[in-house]
């Protein structure tokens, strides 16, 4: 027996007990007469003492020569420190070590197992196993493996069945951004690895399965933006005999019950929002309302006298930012700098200072008198001492720019603040979006998803104005979920195929088995996907992802560890019937 | 609201209530006055009624045109039936429909959806949705979702963090069976999907998580032997600071609570049985103890005489088969047939009747006496009425080819019964085997497995004899876990390359980074593999994974309902820097 107790189990109850520690050694201070060492695990640290006076000499040597990360394992007594360590539960006791047996020796660590360690990310990611040992990591692993397990805590207790589906699955001609698999048996033909198990959990609600979720792993061969990953995990579910609301009510439990098990918060019945507003009101389908700075529309009171720009401009549209009109040249400089990043992209920014008198200083003065800002100033909800942003030009783009520039006020100002939290559901997405590149409407969701039943008809005269039974799960401005009612009849499937270009043919190629199977009585069905990776990291208060995966894969899409993907043998490919092709 | 209740909800306390249900028509009655229609979802079947006297005329022709599987929106009263049927829970009462919505039409079904449906296994999996609607499939896919479950809950409770390991990992020279992944961002680079998180696991246990597990997608392409499938699912677990005995009680106190929720069932604690010795008695390393038949050796009473084919036999051994000395001379023929069949592949077999009267026949009468037959007889306990069935010849060979006997003859005999659960641990697997083919030793198990520490020097002079801590955990015939603790300290890990004849380069190309991970202080650790396919089944009291795998691939890797695998655009190919060859 390796251990009686954990490094984070022992208190003053067990003073005078025998016991058996085994973990990592922390540090350890040697004083000479003295030694102490913070003996490590997962469950905390107990601090070990090795004393000349009680201590054998040849023990004491063996002690002094622990050096970090050793593999130790020591029988010994509790007693009480004389200096007592309030910052850990195990901090009113140390153990008198008696025996001492080194398990394993180590190297020095290439960086500091310590909570803040002097390691680079790319040294981490290298020595990830290392990097697993220090308690924000481990931690967030821990949490993680905790949220799943009240995932699915919380549906199976709602008649949710978990059902695995396949991974090794087919790449369909949409399947741009698919991962394929070469069969050996079956050579010259690939499997896909799933970017999501979509079909199959239509095909379990046809098949009757009624309630189905699983937490699953997706693959996706794309060009990584930070903080994505190939393979990523989903909380997949869908229902039979629903409408949007139920599913509104059955996850908005779910998020509910997280929030109270995982982060002991209660929130009140989710607010809701319609795309359209979202857009409107925040320029943006995943606003964060934890902080106000709502968009005012300003064309009415900005597009009557002689300003050009604004006159000009499709849409003008200004945010108050709070306590802000103190800002100097200097940094007003910098904010409009700011909006001219190429991340950005706005052209100019316009701003007012609403001074504590009541004033107003703009830059646009020479065009708008007080009572024009002060219009503004209304309109934008702006308070004195407040800063009045104005931006203008396309509506889409310029909604999106000062979505960008609220976001930052709000990181800037400290209203994003990771412990709180504000869910949102964004209903009423529009069906179909424009694409300009092949200048057709492409599904906004994906192809199953149902518009709403009295707007079925617009689809010929305003197919844009169109809404669909789709909806988001928000937090603090991430989407965490997404997900719509399903098309389940087939009149109207073949009406959206007829939308969006699809001929019979090309419809049966991409999706022939699954309307195949609706064929024989598939029901009313709906469902969404949580990203189980961003969900964890926002209820973990934290904005990046990677921490919360064991073993991630860097924005090149390799895993620097194992140093994969990797060249594999010219046998092995033979065996698939493939060769290499050399770059051009 | 599509429904107030499902349909294996009404009973008789709901009595005049309104409800409203939806379903698929399982099958109508129409009696002309009456029509009685079943209605059908995964909690049950409800009888809906319209009756001539108090249904509308327009509602009974619309209820008379409902066929097989479609699917069907109900209101109605509850009332009492007047013929009760015992055999459902919902047998008392039936449901006068006042109002039906026909949601979706469907065609006849390719077969029927009932328990014991007339469709082949082809179409079975063709058409897999459909089989999924049949309670028999239905219920192994929740059974499976149950036992996952109380996995979970089970591990979780001992403070078992689950981690998910990656799936795109790297191959290894030795993963022959890897199947290769592709990289688009990385052409010409390829990972593979893991055929078991076995490396990552450890590397958890260098990282400090104590104690890990996960129920995970595996894969390997080979050829599928019946029953067995190119990805498959593990109970993958991993401990550190344990010895063998503290890995065997978690995982039998975890197979106690499976057997405990899920069965009903408390088992005493499980027996254990050396490798040497389940090969002995059982010709088996899996021995289903739920029945006896237990190897006797009998050269020491058999080889005497002037029985060649004893007398030169390495090793001569029977069982007893209880009952069967009534069996006829045809039937004896026959089953010394079928130990002749290449599946078995026995030269032949003798057999001795062991007469109600006390007297033995046999098929050697012209070697041995009615004492030599005696002798037999009390070796193998064998009693008036039983059958002496002995194999002999090459030691391996012939236990196999007897081991292969017993296990049909407990199958003919009716003794392995589904309801009855034996667990078994076997331990003290040897280390090491021969290969043929190679002329070397290779790891029985892994090469980080650990041999028994007091037989380190045995590998010097006798390999062969050296016994790991290895061990499986064995059900009803069944090997559904097996672990080892493994090699954590450098000098015995560079011991065993030395013995399987790796040079240290070989070492480092195939274990390389987990090797460096081991020099960072490796805590002694092990774990165990469950295979979570084989049982379910076993749990469920069944042989075959197949119908407890929601869409299982066929014995040649396809998935018949999607196609899969398939062909792949030129195009696709091209972008990941391959080529098809021909096959010659």
């Amino acid at each position: 027996m390796y251990r009686s107790h954990t490094n984070g189990e022992l208190r003053q109850s067990h003073l005078n007990q025998d016991v058996t520690l085994s973990g990592w050694v922390q540090k350890s201070r040697d004083k000479g007469f003295i030694i102490w060492v913070d003996l490590r695990d997962r469950y905390g640290i107990t601090q070990l003492v090795f004393d000349a006076e009680r201590t054998p000499a040849e023990m004491m040597e063996k002690a002094r020569k622990l050096q970090r990360e050793f593999v130790i394992q020591i029988q010994g007594k509790v007693i009480e420190r004389e200096s007592k360590n309030n910052s850990i539960p195990t901090g009113n006791i140390e153990v008198l070590v008696e025996k001492l047996i080194v398990l394993n020796e180590s190297k020095t660590p290439p960086f500091t197992i310590e909570n803040e360690t002097d390691g680079g990310e790319d040294l981490r990611m290298k020595y990830r196993y290392l990097d697993i040992r220090r308690n924000p990591v481990k931690d967030k692993l821990v949490f993680r493996s905790k949220v799943s397990m009240e995932v699915r805590k919380y549906l199976s207790n709602q008649d949710f069945v978990e059902v695995e589906t396949p991974y090794l699955i087919k790449s369909t001609p949409e399947g741009a951004r698919d991962f394929v698999v070469p069969s050996r048996m079956n050579a010259g033909q690939f499997y896909a690895l799933p970017q999501s198990p979509q079909t199959f959990k239509q095909l379990l609600m046809v098949g009757g399965m009624d309630k189905y979720f699983q937490i699953v792993k997706c693959f996706r061969d794309e060009d990584l933006r930070a903080d994505r990953q190939p393979e990523f995990t989903q909380i997949d579910c869908e229902m039979a005999f629903v409408e949007q609301e139920d599913i509104l009510q059955t996850f908005e439990g779910l998020t509910k019950h997280l929030l109270k098990e995982i982060n002991g918060i209660k929130v009140e019945d989710f607010p809701r929002m319609t795309y359209d507003d979202a857009m409107q009101t925040y320029g943006n389908d995943k606003p964060d309302i934890r902080f106000g700075m709502q968009f005012a529309e300003l064309n009415e009171v900005a597009q009557h006298k002689d300003f050009n720009v604004f006159n000009e401009a499709e849409l003008v549209v200004g945010i108050a930012i709070p306590s802000c009109a103190s800002y100097s040249r200097k940094e007003l400089d910098a904010l409009v700098k700011w909006v001219q990043r190429p991340q950005v992209g706005a052209k100019g920014m316009v701003y007012v200072k609403f001074n504590e008198d009541g004033s107003f200083k703009s830059t646009v003065d020479k065009f708008y008198n007080q009572e024009d800002l002060a219009q503004w100033a209304e309109k934008t909800g702006a308070k004195p001492g407040d800063l009045i942003a104005v931006l203008s030009g396309e509506k889409n783009t310029t909604r999106a720019q000062l979505s960008a520039l609220r976001m930052e006020m709000g990181n800037r100002l400290g209203l994003r603040k990771p412990s709180e939290f504000a869910p949102l559901w964004v209903v009423d997405f529009p069906l179909l979006e424009w694409d300009e590149e092949t200048k057709r409407y492409h599904a906004m969701h994906h192809p199953f998803t149902s518009p709403k039943a009295e707007q079925i008809p617009l689809l010929a005269t305003d197919p844009a104005a169109v809404k669909a039974n789709a909806y988001d799960l928000v937090l603090n401005g991430n989407e965490i979920g997404g997900g719509s009612i399903r098309i389940h009849d087939k009149a109207t499937q073949a009406q959206m195929f007829d939308y969006l270009g699809f001929t019979e043919e090309e419809a049966k190629a991409q999706f022939g088995f699954l309307m195949d199977a609706f064929q024989y009585g598939a029901p009313p069905h709906g469902g969404i996907a949580f990203g189980l990776d961003r969900l964890v990291a926002i209820l973990g208060g934290q904005e990046s992802i990677r921490d919360f995966i064991a073993f991630p894969k860097n924005n090149a899409g390799r895993d620097i560890m194992i140093d994969a993907p990797a060249a594999i043998d010219e046998k092995q490919l033979a065996e698939l019937h493939l060769a290499k092709v050399e770059k051009k």
